[in-house]
């Protein structure tokens, strides 16, 4: 590649010096955009919110990328980590033309581009960062940490891509941000695309510098190149000197990249270099005002924010601001309509090559539907209800397996885990890939390679990274992971449960494929693991999102695991969340009865029920453990008190519960009462946290009637079936409350209630002497019913 | 330091031997612990659960530190990061007598001994990590990746004490712990004690090899040198070769420590060296068996959890496994009673300063009560409700800045804040202390200095695995944070909740200070950072723990602010979560007023009501915002319906609403009954997701007559107001929520609803039009209520 020319030096500088002038104009002016006219103390917005430290570092970036892209044809998606850089990126997408592609109304001219000074942070406009609004990003940019993971997902499988992070010196202090940097151990030059990772220094966050701005350039290089990056350091503060660097440095690093994937592809040599990275280091807020009064601006922490505040009410800053504007010479950037001019225009790249117009950055538009095998296939033969043991999670692993195999070509989907796909029983997928892996192997590993589709690493953090990148640009997934630890991405999938709801507002943003979640190794059955690991909490914080974006499922047994992950595989635009146990339990529906289970979200198990259509008492449940526990109390009572005429529900649907104007799988008041009546007791066996029950069943007829059981943060190292006698939620406590609620009736049961309390105080009796006596294995389970 | 000898050597190894096969007896063996006789299939336990592979590498560092201590003295704290590293550290307190000194049924001979072994991942027993239940532990060892953070807390403000700190290689993918490095930045080596972070890699996580265990020595030397560590490796397989290593370095890194404090301390050089660190690599499931068919174990992903399994039933692998353990000479370690031999006893340091007993690892033994300054001095005179406008987290701002000065001298408080303390208008405090920082400090840093207790990076992680490491050794903190952005720590909070619950459970470990968030730049004022900083989920995440544990305030102006926080500082064992704004806004008690009402918890705001007693609708709120809204629907209603009999009932105390039974700060059905009636309906405006008060109220008289308004995932960037609108909240929308759920009082009330609805449409018509009229900036806030 040839030198660029200092002609193309002073073009993207000018071009630069136009971003920055609109990227400052949308933090000030409600008036007089082009400065046709003196500023008036009237042409500035009413209140002043916004930032302008990161916007020049991320402008520099974004046009020298430009340069690289119109002169190599390079497809290239700008992830932009740094907090609040809307006014940046929003101002490249406006001169690009694709803001006013999506957003007809801001027009490529004085008018158009007084509305985009006027929406920046103000009601009825647009955010301070990047956010599905802005064309080209597939970042929501308000939490800092995911821009580096997300890159790294949105390249796997795209060979043909490059992802250009930048990645702000602040977040770079956060933790999924520092666990990123390995990702590079997981990235395949062949089949994958690659990231520029480029970390820029502008040294300070809200008031305080950051760690990385004070480090020298040895420890930089030292650090990155331990985790297996070649740094090219490009710093300055004199504009011209550093675009000189920016774009001979981004001629290296691409060619370096070429040749990693040349060396992949046609020689097969995986590991023939390291990758490239840029480290920035320009000044925070650079070209804006230099200090104010002695105290410098420019440079530090002050220009985070508005870098002149109260220019309003003081005609001296006033005229500072007009100063530092002019400074650009926006006369001859813009002509008299607003227009960019033509010279500068055609620095852009064109089309789909533009990076705000990037079909990979909407990722809906690439997506190919997931091929799924019948799933019905896969499904056990059940032939009455609890006569089966089987673990549900091994029996899907075959049905994902087949996915892997019919999605072969199209190469679209991957599993995210930390570790756990075969302590989660999904084993049989490594039949047909192996685990990802670029780092050297040895003899004795088992199932890794550069090929494998299973993308393991111990962060939570980082799966959830990956993935969201991953379905952002078109592609398919699943995050199998522990029931507790995958509240570590409680924030991260509270922020693609906000990118999804705003997607759907936004007609240009086409759907994606859904965020799906399988939780296993729950709560109920960590017999040797305790009290760390039993934590139901995710579905607390998933069921609080926006309830056009979430779907909650607490399948069974194997048949009904199927059925709804076959559903929420073929789902678009939601975070679908399934809770299943992966160890040995009971079967109960055959597949016939799971499809149509499944399709109603809850139903009355007419064979664990003897009600007749009028219950006494209704049993309801939902997950496996509560719903073993449920059919055990209904099989008890029906044995031993014949005569109260109950009814089994289980809620495979969490949100069937929902009232439909809150839910779209919510049932009408009617199908409620058919299934609830509007009077009966409910004894509720959650999976859960009893919280969420008693919110769903709130505007139902008497809500006080349904008394809930669920995990109350009592647990240990113990059996199964301790555990749910340590949280009151055995089939005795369950039985025992049926028949205390029911009016009139508890005389009757006295003797049943002392059965129950009997066999109450034989386990308490068997844990208490457990470690006396060491039992055999088989009475850890408790399994059976006394269901025929 | 002169060179060990051999003869110690040989010592060290014997002591590991001992610690290995108790580490191994307690995944095995339930009877013949001292394999006195031949192992028989009964000796084996009915349920193999644990996991080896880890255990060999913590005892070697253990029995290494020990000798260490004795030689020096030092006081050092043993951090166990791998993941269930239990069998390793609780063998180890057991021969140090510590673990019978607290457990004294498990005592130091034969029958102990047996009873140790059969605790082990047994219902009953202990879990298979590090946990409250390890003497010496302050790491619930269950979710991997807080231990490197925990030790650089633990070690601030003790300049006596050693954090030596394992770091599994699968932890060391984690985020938290990726940003943990970062620690020394602000690890002042004058005032703090040390941190020897012990990296050991032995290449495998559950299935996989970890990325860390893969790359070469000069990649992991160049990566911590980056960080500012100095690297030394330990590395080997055979065991007399690691010890003699082990020895020596340990004896190198703690000169190096006492040589970079004797220069800060004594002449006053802050950074003379980089800190050392060790990297150990050793190999997974050492010294057990190597493998199974020709199928390699030790050394691999095979020995992660129980090495050999099915022994009970093959009496091959039966025989295995003895001569396994036998490999370990037992009768040459414990005499015949089961104690370990003098000799041996001999090597484990004695009192104090036995790891597994250190006082600095049961805080609550240190804990030195906060110096509070009279709260009420910082008080802000109010002459009538809603007539003074205050930023109330500034005028906090003062109260800590004096909780610094008085606490100067016993240095044990800080803040932990992400970058955000001035943010957050606490910026009192920095007249009397600075942010902490070690790096270089330039001209225009403000308030940085390695002497600062501010800790601020910008991850909230760090800063609470920072302030739980200072609070489980004995101090007192508090962590501001936005709101959104805490639920970064969801899983973290989690897990400190069950430390508490568990060791408010074992008397033998004192109460600690109470884990404190003040989360301010709340969800209903983000008005420029939109959506994404709006997020109300962490006290969701917080309600759901142990009720004994968890304390969760609203208070709605600054006075309640103060009373608020000064009985949070004071408390101890709790997680108190504080909810405050930080933007201008109306304050309505008085300080005598505030201290009452946060004394109740909830009470009846006379002044804003009207109804003499029996209230035809009660209008209840907790948070600033809620109650601003209230208290202008009720005052509203006062003005234009003034027959309608309203009360007015705000909530500081969040669990105040739970049955007294659930929660000590319940109210009983009485004092509710007092509040809310048992019959009128309640709207009921909440500061978070309207699920908690439906759970809360769930018990209460007719539960369905309360009607909850709060967050709905409705945001973006917008006034205060909009905001309050958007999510059907403001005070029409309460105002006529109160008029249609009186019955009978709707038809009287049209011209009040035409009024409410009005007012609606005018202002959906000012954000309609808020870009084309860019409205003064005092409209953005609607503060004014009609209150007197």
């Amino acid at each position: 590649m040839q030198e660029i020319s200092e002609e193309i030096i002073e073009k993207i500088h000018r071009y630069w010096q136009a971003v920055n002038y609109l990227s400052a104009g949308q933090i000030y002016l409600q008036q007089n955009p082009l400065l046709s006219s003196p500023l008036q103390a009237e042409d500035i917005k009413p209140r002043l919110l916004g930032h302008w430290g990161t916007s020049p570092g991320l402008n520099l970036v974004y046009v020298h990328l430009n340069r690289l892209i119109k002169d190599t044809n390079a497809e290239m998606l700008y992830v932009c980590g740094p907090g609040h850089g809307a006014p940046a990126i929003v101002a490249h997408t406006y001169l690009e033309g694709t803001y006013s592609e999506v957003f007809p109304e801001v027009t490529e001219d004085e008018a158009g581009m007084l509305k985009l000074f006027r929406q920046f942070s103000t009601p009825g406009g647009i955010p301070s960062h990047v956010s599905a609004h802005t064309p080209g990003s597939i970042n929501e940019g308000g939490e800092l940490g995911y821009s580096l993971m997300h890159a790294f997902g949105a390249v796997f499988d795209h060979p043909d891509l490059i992802a250009a992070c930048v990645i702000g010196d602040g977040e770079a202090e956060t933790g999924p941000l520092a666990a990123s940097w390995n990702s590079i151990a997981f990235l395949n030059p062949a089949r994958d695309g690659a990231v520029l990772p480029i970390l820029h220094l502008n040294g300070y966050k809200i008031s305080g510098p950051t760690v990385f701005a004070r480090m020298d350039d040895d420890s930089l290089k030292d650090l990155f190149k331990g985790f297996g990056y070649e740094v090219f350091f490009v710093e300055g503060e004199d504009p011209h000197h550093v675009h000189r660097q920016m774009a001979a440095t981004l001629d290296i690093v691409y060619g370096k990249i070429r040749k990693i994937q040349h060396s992949a592809r046609v020689d097969h040599q995986l590991h023939a270099m390291k990758w490239p990275m840029i480290i920035l280091r320009t000044p925070k807020g650079w070209t804006g005002p230099k200090s104010w009064k002695d105290v410098p601006i420019e440079g530090t922490f002050r220009s985070h924010q508005v870098p002149l505040t109260g220019v309003k009410e003081n005609p001296e800053k006033l005229k500072m601001l007009e100063n530092w504007m002019r400074s650009y010479h926006p006369e001859e950037l813009f002509d008299k309509n607003g227009m960019l001019i033509p010279e500068l225009k055609a620095l852009a790249p064109l089309g789909d090559k533009r990076m705000s117009a990037l079909p990979y950055a909407n990722g809906g538009l690439l997506l190919k539907e997931l091929i799924l095998p019948d799933f019905r296939y896969y499904g056990l033969k059940i032939p009455s209800p609890g006569c089966v043991e089987a673990e549900s999670t091994r029996n899907l692993g075959k049905y994902l397996r087949e996915i892997f195999t019919l999605n072969a070509a199209n190469k679209n989907f991957r599993l995210f885990c930390p570790d756990e796909t075969t302590s989660n029983r999904l084993e049989a997928v490594f039949q047909v890939t192996d685990r990802c892996f670029m780092e050297k192997t040895i003899d004795i590993d088992d199932k890794l390679s550069p090929e494998g589709r299973v993308m393991e690493i111990l962060s939570e953090h980082v799966c959830e990274g990956w993935l969201e990148g991953y379905l952002l640009t078109g592609r398919h997934g699943l995050f199998p992971c522990y029931e507790a630890f995958v509240t570590l991405v409680d924030s991260m999938v509270s922020q693609h449960a906000k990118w999804l709801k705003t997607t759907a507002e936004l007609p240009w943003r086409k759907p994606i494929a859904s965020l799906n979640y399988l939780l296993t190794s729950h709560v109920w059955r960590q017999d040797n693991n305790g009290y760390s690991h039993q934590g139901p909490g995710f579905i607390d914080t998933v069921v609080n999102k926006k309830s056009s974006v979430i779907r909650i499922y607490f399948p069974p047994d194997a048949n009904t695991l199927l059925s709804v992950m076959d559903h929420c595989l073929s789902s678009k635009n939601y975070i679908n969340v399934v809770v299943a146990g992966k160890q040995p339990e009971l079967q109960w529906l055959g597949m016939h009865e799971a499809i149509e289970h499944c399709k109603r979200g809850a139903s009355n198990w007419k064979w664990a029920s003897n009600d007749d259509g009028e219950p006494d008492v209704v049993l309801a449940c939902a997950g496996d453990v509560p719903t073993l526990e449920t059919v055990a109390a209904a099989a008890l009572l029906n044995e031993l008190l014949p005569e109260l005429k109950v009814r089994l529900v289980n809620v495979v649907d969490l949100m069937s519960l929902s009232p439909t104007a809150y839910h779209a799988h919510g049932m009408s008041g009617e199908q409620f009462e058919l299934l609830f009546t509007n009077s009966s007791p409910v004894i509720f066996a959650f999976h859960g946290y009893v919280r969420i029950i008693h919110d769903l069943v709130h505007g139902r007829p008497d809500p006080a009637r349904f008394h809930v059981r669920g995990f109350m943060e009592e647990g240990t190292t113990t059996t199964p079936f301790d555990m749910v006698v340590l949280n009151k939620m055995s089939r005795y406590h369950l039985a025992m409350e049926a028949v205390k609620r029911v009016p009139g009736f508890q005389q009757k049961a006295d003797a049943f209630i002392n059965f129950c309390e009997g066999k109450l105080a034989e386990h308490h009796q068997y844990i208490r002497k457990y470690l006396d006596d060491m039992p055999e294995i088989k009475n850890w389970k408790r399994k059976s019913t006394s269901v025929k």
